[in-house]
């Protein structure tokens, strides 16, 4: 009888929207007890994820880094992007396998919450059947956004919803129209016309921008204050909800 | 020149989705300071946002339990639910305002996260002007049921639609229909119109059913699978989006 080989566990740990202190207890003590931890960064940097955590490591860990191939040259659906990032994909998930094979854990640092727009994903989709896995989920970029802003999101019975500012103009309009609250993201090079839509949905006395919530150096100011079009990754647009207040 | 008098701060804590450990670190470093801690439950009970937080405390805190009014026999849109509650929260709003005169910190617990869909709101609303205030995001209750469920929720330009299941049956049809990913909250006396609206929606196959995710006696099926049309306040039925993937 052979004995099947015992693998390592993966864990999918949500770091939270950048305050280090808004990791969870759990995510604390799941980082703090793996043999390795892997993270997402761009060629020849640290990472934030890896900032995030920084306090937290005990340096008794083994870091994998998992640098991002660069792809700013290409269309997100170009096909030339798609094969680079699918092969970036691969050897990552390589690596992570090779630990996990020889019995050793794996902690994956996600930034906000694991499952909710992350690159992690990528990873767990080709992993998750071949090793056991534990998710750990995390606070949202966008809650970090609305606790920065002091706003109140969603009330009662309002509807929110959550769409990149990648959509065209007249389709964000429409969805803005018919919503009670918003979180626009992807703001970038979409600054100009999710203004726009905005303003023709009738919501930018009620617009909110906020850049880098919870970390050093956030930014809160009405949308309709901004004096320019220029919006970093940690960036979004809040339209609180409006709803029932007894 | 007299002084102007020293009020205690208000914190508002997000708890996360039930599990105790995925309180934030910020969140037990508060709550274990505060001098007093305020949490709502309904009349005779302890309430779950207390329980969620027993390991934490340390004893040495004033607990002020707000005690909901038994409002069941009052439609939400009925004049005697929103004066009955209205006087609730002005109550708990004087309450918490003698402690904060007084000089004491008040750390109120708010289950999930404190801006979204939260009671928390509520008081917040009518002592923000009054008192200096910290907001602690939490883990919402939604990651928590899709951490539970293990499944992706957003992919790169997904749109994410959070929807109560109050909503008429033809526009939540509708909403569901023009959205990438949902999360239907409020089920309760909705569930069987609310799984009707995601079966001519054409998501049935694709939509799970989550109760008390991150909790005891948590469950996760297939919303196909689920025999009966009973679901308690703590659940959700989550629609996984299906966008972008190299």
């Amino acid at each position: 009888m052979t004995e099947r080989p015992v693998t390592g566990r993966l864990y999918g740990i949500g770091l939270g929207p950048g305050d280090p202190e808004l990791l969870t207890v759990k995510a604390v003590r799941l980082i703090q007890a793996a043999p390795v931890i892997g993270y997402f960064a761009k060629a020849g940097r640290r990472g934030n994820a890896r900032g995030i955590v920084d306090r937290w490591l005990t340096g008794k860990a083994e870091e994998l880094a998992l640098h991002y191939p660069m792809t700013t040259e290409h269309a997100f659906d170009s096909p030339v992007y798609v094969a680079v990032l699918a092969a970036f994909y691969e050897n990552a998930v390589a690596d992570i396998a090779a630990h996990l094979d020889a019995g050793r854990d794996v902690a994956l640092l996600s930034e906000g919450d694991p499952l909710f727009y992350g690159s992690f994903m990528h990873l767990y989709m080709r992993l998750r059947a071949r090793y056991p896995v534990t998710l750990v989920p995390g606070v949202t970029g966008m809650a970090g956004c609305w606790a920065a802003a002091g706003e109140p999101m969603t009330w009662g019975d309002d509807v929110l919803l959550v769409v990149p500012g990648t959509l065209p103009l007249a389709g964000l309009t429409e969805r803005l129209r018919a919503t009670d609250a918003a979180v626009i993201m992807k703001l970038g090079r979409n600054f100009a016309k999710v203004r726009t839509a905005v303003r023709h949905a009738g919501l930018l006395d009620r617009a909110i921008y906020v850049e880098r919530g919870t970390m050093e150096n956030e930014i809160v100011m009405p949308l309709a204050d901004k004096p320019d079009d220029v919006a970093p990754y940690f960036s979004l647009i809040l339209i609180p909800g409006n709803g029932r207040r007894p």
